[in-house]
């Protein structure tokens, strides 16, 4: 089988979730090779060495990505969001040139199953592949916020499955710069704004149950693709659980169904 | 090391939460040997076999202890409990005499740590240890149920560490019937109550938070020695967890803090 590319975009405070989302990839995935691709402008060399360790201790292989001070320096910081959270969109410039695809993967997921499926997905003619979230409500904030786009779907961009052959052709930095600069004040989630706002027509659709499963719906037992939601088919069939929002698993206090999921496997990173 | 001796006594019904069980306890003692005794009266012999394969296929030993209908006929059977509930109690008739000490595991618990620091607790002068479950509560019941006996403490069976040397030596089969035959109609946990009527002031004291946690607990957050009790503390240092009560984590529409780490050790254990 072909490696799996991976990309991750973090800095310093993300470094042990990091861990654990990649911990969690590795124990389920043991027939495939993972090159982890770490993109980042303000790790320290020592971290980046504590990663790498990490990831070949695992028996698989990281590269560097390091993005100097004079990129994106158009790119407005938003809020509480980092400079990184818009590598995702531009990755592709920094990335080898013989890579044809990687996928993207927040830091506060579990991969919980096999994820060959989600790397193999049919590409053609698509520049990438992600999952909604918040369907109903984030359409109608967003046609608020950009009336002059045509959203079709808000998709997250926590899990991003990435053509790297159509997006060298397709997307534009001078589009992605132009927009940012025109809705800087707008802007709340910056990376999936401009995902949205540009591209939301050439993102093939994912299953989100299996893919992007917001941790937070579960409480409410939502049904997504039209599955009854249970716990025995998200621990047997979902692929990504994903721990989105403010609260996160590794925060003092938090509580939620996969807390103890989430803790397990945080151990089992950590161990020596 | 010494291997460690597993005593388990289930009915068809909990064959698959004893593979749990076992699965759990195998994957978080990799340096450890397991000889698995299976005392039973009523398994087919294809179940007997299919468990033997599973115990094997893991890379440890299982031994068939097979009670004849002729044992334990006097004995109540109360409600919804079945007689196999008794074997813990006289068990060390039928394991080999050799056997010096042994393990009774319920199949409803998740063993998430190494096992070694219970099973090697200090057993000089004792029949047995164990740890107590809802203490305070239960004391005040029994001591109406069981005016007659001094029953210091109420401790929970479903971990049950013997010490066979003193068992063999002090335990006594009749005095057993004695007291089933006298109290057969306030019996709620026939062993349990005869283990802490008869035997209270001779088992060790374990730490519940460590050997024996209700998961029931976690809700309400209970001190158990003196701890604070976090998600974080309860997956590194718990080493059994116990899904007490009726309601089960393989059952339908169970909900509770330990489901999705419940289900991913029934995910592992269900592996070809």
């Amino acid at each position: 089988m072909t490696p799996i590319n991976i990309l991750v975009t973090i800095d310093a405070n993300y470094i042990q979730p990091l861990q654990v989302m990649l911990k969690s990839m590795f124990l389920n995935n043991p027939e495939e090779h993972f090159r982890v691709f770490l993109m980042h402008s303000r790790l320290a060399p020592d971290h980046v060495d504590g990663i790498t360790a990490f990831v070949e201790r695992n028996g698989h292989t990281l590269s560097e990505v390091r993005i100097g001070e004079e990129c994106f320096c158009d790119a407005p910081v938003v809020k509480h969001y980092t400079k990184e959270m818009y590598y995702r969109l531009l990755a592709f410039r920094y990335l080898p040139p013989e890579l044809r695809r990687i996928l993207y993967l927040d830091p506060d997921i579990l991969v919980i199953n096999p994820i060959r499926s989600l790397y193999d997905t049919d590409l053609s003619g698509w520049l990438f592949a992600a999952a909604y979230h918040d369907i109903i409500f984030a359409r109608e904030i967003n046609r608020l916020r950009f009336p002059e786009y045509n959203i079709k779907a808000y998709f997250n961009s926590g899990v991003l499955l990435m053509n790297l052959e159509t997006i060298r052709a397709r997307v534009s930095e001078s589009e992605i710069y132009n927009f940012v600069r025109k809705h800087k004040n707008t802007l709340i989630l910056p990376d999936q704004d401009i995902l949205n706002s540009l591209y939301s027509q050439d993102i093939k659709k994912l299953d989100g149950f299996l893919y992007n499963y917001d941790v937070r719906y579960y409480k409410y037992r939502l049904l997504m693709a039209k599955k009854q939601v249970t716990m025995d088919s998200i621990v047997n069939d979902t692929v990504i659980l994903h721990f989105c929002g403010k609260r996160k698993p590794w925060h003092k206090n938090y509580s939620g169904a996969f807390h103890a999921l989430y803790k397990h496997y945080q151990k089992l990173a950590l161990l020596p």
